[in-house]
């Protein structure tokens, strides 16, 4: 286990743990030069989750926070409010399922039925639904500086972890300035978004002053889910969609992609956006810190 | 557009169209040293699918293929069979919709009731199911040769694509030993899979001496769908995860991860693995080549 005696890793209050045995396992094989190969490989399991008595989905998950998970989910669908009281969460780790309760009595049977399958996967919002909810959010115009994500991404790329130990994972981080705060991963990157938001209900942490990073593309549904967070600034090494830089000018995020060593680019906010030190002083990219290439 | 006078992209029965204008858009922006920065990103839109007047889904797509997208997506979640007589597939591109009918009367209430939410997005499948179907599947046993791999990820890596063009995109290869032959990306890997898919049903091509190559991590989900699909060797730059493994050992599905340059671990499989070719004699990655990282 990575003990936290540099700064990077001091910073967070939730650090990956690649070595937790539960998150991966060896499995043997060949290699290219028909030698035996033992590599450590992802473990996901389902979880399913509950509101209340009624099943909602189950998720593949590496099932390290499943209460933050099912918690994040649920309120990034719409079927958790702001306000709602919630009287329990239960996770059984043998029944692989949790139940989150709430003083409000929920029936969710009309959500369930109509879905919207977007790059990664919304299960529960409607096409429409979805749109709709974004015509009321503006977010809070921030500003942000150029320092904080360089020192984000290197902090970030230093940072042990399960896509760095093992590959085919999704990491997203919740910052404030330029320090990491909660690094979530997964096998899908919606689950990692999800245990952040479910980290942050829990929590009661505000988002106004959040940035969100991300390993994954900043597709329309990546924005909305970030808008809809109430957070004002993603980040990414990954490339745009044309929709979700539309979104993003509509609801006034600040969105910076592209991001490697010293370079980005920023397609929305960057009249909030102030670059307070020279890109030549950044340190460019070292192949030893880059990201494994696990993609999708 | 470009001209097919290379042997690489030659050999394509579909190859990707970077420059088709519809697929991106310019969108202006600043770069990290201020100045203004133009590039192309994708473009997504919805896509409402039908089912013989029945709404099943709406996907975001890059809408290059929406009629093998709609095809290919209803017979992986197997709402269409092998024998249906498909009467029509209709795509309206002022609404944005794709028709499918078929002679068979369908009705997938229940199945659009529940659904698991895995790494990408499994619409339409219960778990349960999902692992049920699994149990029946057994594919062909055949050989696959190291030296179509070196090939094929050589021929891929040099193909123009969106990826290569704009990032933020999935790319999937169907191939027969040593030759690609229908390359589909979009933003979300499973329509990528998906589009394959639908491709097979109409042009009847079959499954059983093909090799599925994709960008994306070799999770349980993908792997799942390639073997649904009938196809015995599945490859990617990418890594494993432990239940993906297990799933394709039982269904007898070759599976071989992490390829870069001369280099692979196969999990499953390894006795219908032939290396034919010297490792030593395989020209490593080269920089230029390597994908973009356009990551998740």
């Amino acid at each position: 286990m990575q003990l936290a005696v540099n700064r990077d890793v001091a910073d967070y209050v939730i650090a990956p743990d690649p070595a937790a045995p539960r998150l991966t396992r060896a499995v043997d094989g060949v290699d290219h030069d028909g030698a035996p190969a033992r590599i450590r490989v992802v473990e996901e399991r389902p979880l399913t989750i509950f509101l209340n008595g009624q099943e909602i989905v189950t998720a593949m998950t590496i099932a390290d926070y499943p209460e933050y998970l099912a918690l994040g989910f649920l309120r990034n669908q719409r079927m958790l409010r702001d306000d709602d009281e919630i009287t329990g969460v239960d996770y059984d780790d043998d029944l692989e399922t949790v139940v989150v309760r709430t003083a409000r009595q929920t029936s969710y049977e009309d959500k369930l039925r109509r879905k919207t399958r977007t790059s990664g996967c919304a299960v529960g919002t409607v096409f429409g639904d979805m749109m709709e909810g974004l015509d009321q959010v503006r977010l809070p115009a921030v500003q942000v500086r150029s320092s904080w994500l360089y020192d984000l991404a290197a902090r970030i790329n230093r940072t042990p972890s399960l896509y760095l130990e093992a590959g085919a994972i999704h990491g997203t981080v919740l910052c404030r300035e330029n320090r990491p705060l909660v690094y979530m991963e997964d096998v899908g990157r919606h689950n990692a978004v999800d245990k952040i938001a479910g980290w942050m209900l829990h929590t009661g942490e505000g988002a106004a002053d959040k940035i969100l990073y991300t390993t994954g593309r900043l597709t329309s549904e990546m924005v909305i889910k970030t808008a809809m967070m109430g957070i004002p600034v993603l980040a990414s090494r990954s490339g745009f969609t044309a929709w979700g830089v539309e979104i993003a000018r509509q609801v006034g995020l600040t969105v910076i992609g592209r991001m490697r060593g010293r370079r980005f680019v920023c397609l929305s906010g960057a009249e909030r956006l102030l670059r307070d030190v020279d890109p030549g002083a950044v340190e460019d990219e070292d192949h030893r810190h880059r990201r494994k290439g696990a993609r999708a």
